[in-house]
């Protein structure tokens, strides 16, 4: 029969349903990809975006030209701009800011590749580097409240381009399930003065029955309430409240443990479309040192229905125990294939 | 350029995408019908779902046998059960209930209709009495927290069958959404000693710029702060804390009012999938008189990206008052044949 869960930092509840013994192949959905002609990403096509914000390129070479490894450049049809005055204004019972706030997006790599799993170990460590750069430096304006690192891998995913990249907003207003999260942790922290992600870290690595991957300084866990099918948690080991934070050997390690992520997802779900999401401590929060960050990786491989908009509420036809075993249960040749081989084929054409 | 606006009911942020002009063929999606031979919920296959709990049918007329306008059954493969036993445990950190509550499923049609705007208006009156009948005896049971009623149409919406149908399911615990509502509402009211959802309708009549319908008992509002293009409200106008309170002429109210906003969405979408569900106070909260029920209705006409699932924090690149006046500007001619064309072909069939 189900179990309703709750979820020990949001408060939300998911019905994770048990009866009906759900496979990896009961959620198998296409990444839709389109294959385009033309790519603005790619090598080559610098003029084809915005010019760039920042970019990991030979010193000696100029911006917006080829010999790039990363490129940042603002999204062409930004939501927000920094260049807006900051406005907050009322109109009776409602409150509006203006447009203000930043959005960019990282393109990850001069090749046509469409997933991290494709990057060599030392060029996906760059890409987290630059999520670290690009936070750190966006944090620095006391005019924004939140910087979020997202990224979007398929078309029903929300990718409108498939060339691998990922995107950065930032708001001056707290989103709503930053708020919730940290509120819990809070709350939490005020009732036994420790960290709830750290107490759930130490209950699942004893239980063991929902850790995907550990190593010395990461863990991934298929969450307790997940929401979603395979969805998994990624966590530092050692408490750390701002993402940006991540010292020189955890970016290499977190580039490690994410890449494995991704590719027993992959090599489970055959590719599915996915988002993951870097949910860190506010800006300018240096006290709310209760809040651990994390990365939340969601396979896009259910229908919302409106019970669940409705409600906040989900059914999640997958229990993660069993998502668990799937993602564990992948061979380590499957997984050094999924992981390496684009790789190896990368330095044949190098 | 964007406005960040905040829902005064959640407190929830917006971005409104207002530079470019979007229009409603940016958001034409397939309901992606699925075609099939048979439908266990037409007339004459009422074997092949679980006996009714409830029927609109003749009163020599047996269970499970021709002759209804309405059937009421048990879900197929229901994720929760009111025959197990409400069952609370913890592990830890992590909270359980045992899959206690009810999941049923609501045939509003013995033909093969694919939405509600092709019913008569008497025969969608039934439905939401319906809705009404099953809320009430639902909510005599109080070891239920909640009742959910809802509606998918469309493949991607969740809906499995095309056949018009909606679903309530009925839980031991307080849906996350919900318990945001009843606490903007509340703390509204402990401020002003007025319902919020009153004042919004005091506010949003006064201004005029996002009502999409309005009669003398209800209103159908496209919100301030809408987290998706063409989103709609249908509040009643007289203060109403639980839905299945709704008195005799206000139920046929109700369905005209629904019938409309459902048949402007689709001569303005070209039939989109969507789902709508009832928003109304917890069982048993007699006490909770600063909540108004109300009915979200939700096209589904946009892909999700990691962003909102990161953060709850929505992009709409529609405006709502922009979505309101498309919704205004259907001719009455195309809103009479889309809603009443099929009525008369029924009544040729009859």
């Amino acid at each position: 029969m189900a179990e309703i869960r709750r979820d020990p930092v949001t408060g939300g509840w998911v019905i994770i349903a048990t009866e009906r013994a759900a496979r990896p192949h009961d959620f198998f959905v296409s990444r839709g990809e389109r294959k385009t002609e033309f790519c603005p990403f790619c090598e080559g096509n610098e003029d084809r975006t915005p010019a760039e914000i920042a970019a990991v390129r030979p010193l000696d070479s100029p911006p917006d030209t080829p010999g790039w490894k990363i490129r940042v450049v603002p999204n062409k049809f930004p939501a927000l701009r920094l260049d807006q005055r900051l406005r907050v204004e009322g109109q009776g019972l409602y409150h509006t800011v203006q447009g203000f706030g930043a959005h960019e997006v990282i393109i990850e790599s001069p090749q046509h590749l469409t997933s991290p799993t494709q990057m060599t170990r030392q060029d996906f460590q760059l890409v987290i580097q630059t999520y670290c750069d690009r936070s750190r430096a966006l944090s620095a304006d006391e005019r924004l409240s939140y910087v979020l690192v997202f990224k979007n891998v398929g078309e029903s995913a929300g990718a409108s381009i498939e060339h691998t990249h990922s995107q950065i907003i930032a708001v001056p207003v707290m989103p709503k399930r930053v708020h919730e999260e940290m509120r819990g942790c809070e709350e939490s922290y005020a009732d036994g003065g420790r960290c709830l992600f750290c107490d759930i870290l130490e209950q699942e690595l004893r239980e063991g029955v929902r850790v995907v991957v550990e190593d010395e300084d990461f863990a991934v866990l298929s969450p307790f309430a997940a929401r979603f099918p395979f969805e998994m948690w990624i966590l530092p080991k050692r408490h750390s409240t701002h993402f940006f934070e991540l010292d020189g050997d955890l970016v290499g390690g977190l580039a490690a443990v994410l890449q494995e992520a991704l590719g027993r997802m992959e090599v489970c779900l055959r590719d599915p479309p996915y988002n993951y999401a870097v949910h860190t401590a506010p800006v300018g929060s240096s006290q709310a040192d209760y809040f651990h960050w994390h990365i939340e990786l969601i396979p896009r491989v259910t229908r919302l229905a409106g019970f669940e908009w409705g409600t906040g509420f989900h059914i999640n036809p997958m229990a993660p125990e069993r998502a668990t075993e799937y993602l564990r249960d992948v061979s380590e040749a499957r997984l050094r294939e999924k992981v390496a081989s684009v790789s190896a084929r990368r330095r044949g054409h190098e």
